[in-house]
């Protein structure tokens, strides 16, 4: 044990990664023919002092992870034993039948199994903080979508003998826009009695969303299918009066769900009236801030909104020079309001980040920046480094991060820099860059005390909830077995750490949060008894 | 750029890690109410000053990876550059369609696509040194296996009116041996002969493989379909004249895919003749010895062949005193030979090593440890400690790690203690651990420079190559884009820097494998003009 020991006892607490950076940069030429032969076992020790050495190991281990150090309070911690009695439970169930296990599986397989179980119910009241990664045309249920193609003056135009939907569009007339292919215009409503009014639901059902495809042959092919379902909705939501609606019902299904507060991204498309005249982008996000204090207003509890600018990343840089001056414009008329830029679209197919550097140096520091980076399982493309330029360009967060585990260096100036990673599991299950959670790489962020937050990215289209199904694979699949409230309590807590509210803003809604924090906890308590 | 080069300066070339520790402890709780304010972007800079910058930034990035030091000769760079040329190729058009991208998909539909590749045609031929993780009877090709059917006296039990082989066994006269279930004995001949001969191949070759399901329901599924494999070829392997046979026919495939070392693990079991009556393990061991000096003797190319005593690990702690004894015991017999121990069967369903630490503790030191730890998707599972038993236990190299990530403490004591982790690409994806080699957690360690050796596990059984086939999934799916000769040397180097060969025999090992690569490279520069 002597010879161990003293190898082991400069660890207490802190430079352990720093000796071993030591080796890190070996070289592999020279050490090749060397030869290490130093005893490195604690065989000469008894089985009792290994068993207190083995358990202060792994106590450390379990140390580093995200939340652990959070101490929680008696009510809490009752709270906390009816939490982990039901989610071990589901857990030892899973490790008789690992095919049984929803965190294993994917979603479109295990939707309606998950709203049965006892630990999505318990996260569902859970007040969860913020969303802080979502785009603002995949908020709603489909339920809701549904409902808006029953709004008057409302045309479609399909293809294929009226097999198949183009486009929307409200008009007073039959409408004369372009159309991304050939299709005929008709009236919704004669559309749905010519059709059936259960078929045409079914049919929406399934174009409004990634169903029922789970496999699709790459993520390429999954990636068209996504964008296709963007654009069939342009037209039923850029629709002036409908924009605000939708935004307004967006808040309404996330506060249901245990969301106080949401940052949104948004390509701000310019809206139409119904007689065809355009509005500007102004008046887009003149709408978003007009509901969004109508939504405040009756609902005290809720925290707010914040816009971020993300308009489409697969463009000339020329171009992102009037991103950023209609940033700076927009800014100045909602300064409390549209806060933040991002670059939006594949990243894998649009430019990587590094194309821009000079119009983005360009933005003034008080917009932040939120980029989306590394959400790709290429390691080592152009894409891959977004997550350097991301960085050095002083993003806030870091959209998706996924690949963020591959660059140990770029991971540890997350920590050092306290950039947050916007981890969006069902998304990236969807999106096919990887099938089962308990692969997910934020589960080495979680291990490794990386600040991130869980968010649900586009939750219509994989018909989720607004932001409970993210929180079960993040708490049952990603997080190590022991993760427990206080896991939980972390990432809403991020939520409001990470987001665009500072100071007192801030400080109201850590207390807003708070106030149904402590109810939630007291009702887990009650309802177990 | 002032305020942020500061922070920047003290990491060069070090203590990157040890800065981000400071916030790995940092309390959630407590810093929850906190802003920070300092500017942390470059936007104050030039665009010229943030590229040289940036580059430096993924340079270092780049630097930190596996293989990076290693300066190439002239040569060397030369066949370099043809097999970047090559491997480029490849990886441009997985891009385009990554749908048609190899280490993307499961090795059973790609395995005659993979053959054709050229970057699989050159790393086929290069000398990748030796394997350190492969179990004894699951190393030879299913050509050979159907072959050895063909020996005579050999006797096939079958079940569901001879649809289901249920065992094997050499035998004078109809054998009375207990079989799993109910079966009837007919010689193989006759068996042979009432099938017809292409039938019993085309079934066999089935039944000694994993091949067609490359979709279980689970990995307790596809373990099971495993173990079972083992178990039918028992009678098949374990009479001893075809123990020998097996072992050097695998010494022949292997040196012919470029291995010149072989550390194998075994069960040792006894061995049966054709009478029925049974060898002892030592006898066992003493066959390996002698058909390992007799393969040697006629390649003189070849490093040679040790033994890693590997019983099953779902026992009591009472057996594995016993299995001390036996490795004691074998060693003190064969000490250049049955070198070190380890436990095996599936993991998840076994015991875990911290069962066993008293048994385990008693071990002589020179005897090493090389278990299996960490084949598991199971985070935060008793199993997943098994890492922290198998580093403490000193072992020597750590069997598959796949959950190793996911545990940045014992990952740093890997790199520290300068422990190898035996990485298996293959042997995950039929296992069920994964399915796209780009999400494979050995990525995070080849970036993060923790020692690491490509191997094979059962070769056999997943109809690949000895060992080419790790390496084109490690080298183009896993590794990062830029990998290139360096890695690939690394690799070679390592699975002797990391073997159980000590001093001269290792000085030799690597004269041995110097000769073959210099070769190899001539030819590289050769056929490519």
């Amino acid at each position: 044990m002597s010879k161990y020991l003293p190898r082991l006892a400069p660890w207490r607490g802190r430079p352990i990664l720093l000796m071993a950076q030591r080796h890190a940069t070996t070289d592999c030429d020279k050490i090749a023919h060397t030869t290490v032969s130093m005893s490195r076992s604690l065989r000469k020790t008894t089985p009792a002092a290994y068993k207190i050495l083995r358990k202060a190991v792994a106590r450390l281990e379990q140390m580093i992870c995200l939340g652990q150090r959070i101490r929680l309070s008696d009510k809490e911690q009752a709270a906390n034993a009816v939490i982990m009695r039901v989610k071990k439970e589901e857990i030892k169930r899973g490790l008789l039948d690992p095919s049984k296990f929803s965190p294993g599986q994917h979603i479109f397989q295990t939707l309606k199994h998950i709203r049965k179980s006892p630990i999505f119910q318990l996260l569902k009241k859970m007040p969860k903080g913020g969303v802080l990664h979502a785009h603002d045309t995949a908020l709603c249920s489909t339920e809701y979508l549904i409902e808006l193609t029953y709004r008057e003056h409302l045309w479609i135009c399909t293809a294929d003998e009226g097999c198949r939907a183009i486009a929307f569009r409200f008009s007073l007339e039959k409408p004369t826009i372009e159309t991304l292919e050939p299709c005929n215009w008709e009236p919704m409503e004669e559309f749905r009695q010519r059709r059936g009014a259960e078929n045409v639901r079914r049919y929406l059902q399934r174009r409004f969303s990634m169903y029922p495809f789970s496999n699709f042959k790459s993520n390429n092919e999954a990636w068209t299918h996504f964008m296709g379902i963007f654009m069939l909705l342009d037209g039923l939501l850029c629709y002036a009066p409908v924009w605000g609606d939708y935004y307004y019902n967006a808040l309404q299904e996330f506060y249901e769900d245990g969301v106080q507060y949401l940052e949104l991204r948004s390509v701000l498309p310019p809206l139409y009236c119904i007689g065809g005249e355009m509005l500007s982008i102004r008046d887009t996000v003149a709408i978003y801030q007009a509901e969004m204090e109508r939504f405040k207003a009756s609902h005290p509890d809720f925290i707010g909104s914040k816009l971020i600018y993300a308009p489409l990343r697969g463009v000339e840089p020329k171009v992102v020079e009037e991103y950023v001056k209609t940033a700076v414009e927009l800014n100045k008329e909602f300064p409390n309001f549209m806060i933040g830029f991002d670059l939006v679209g594949q990243e894998e197919l649009g430019r990587p980040l590094n194309d821009f550097v000079e119009p983005l140096l360009t933005m003034p520091e008080h917009i932040h920046f939120y980029f989306h980076a590394g959400e790709t399982n290429w390691f080592g493309s152009p894409i891959d480094e977004n997550l350097i330029d991301a960085i050095l360009l002083g993003t806030k967060r870091i959209g998706h991060g996924y690949a963020l585990t591959k660059h140990p260096l770029s991971m540890e100036l997350c920590r050092l820099l306290d950039i947050a990673v916007e981890v969006c599991p069902v998304s990236n299950q969807v999106l096919q860059l990887g099938v089962d959670y308990r692969n997910h790489p934020a589960a080495l962020m979680i291990a490794a005390n990386v600040p991130i937050v869980i968010s649900s990215d586009d939750p219509s289209f994989w018909r989720v909830a607004p932001l409970s199904h993210d929180f079960y694979f993040a708490f049952l699949g990603i997080a190590p077995m022991q993760a427990d409230l206080r896991f939980l309590k972390c990432l809403a807590l991020n939520s409001i750490k990470y987001s665009a509210l500072k100071g007192k803003e801030q400080r109201e809604a850590y207390s807003k949060w708070q106030k149904l924090w402590s109810k939630w906890i007291d009702d887990v308590i009650k309802n177990s008894k």
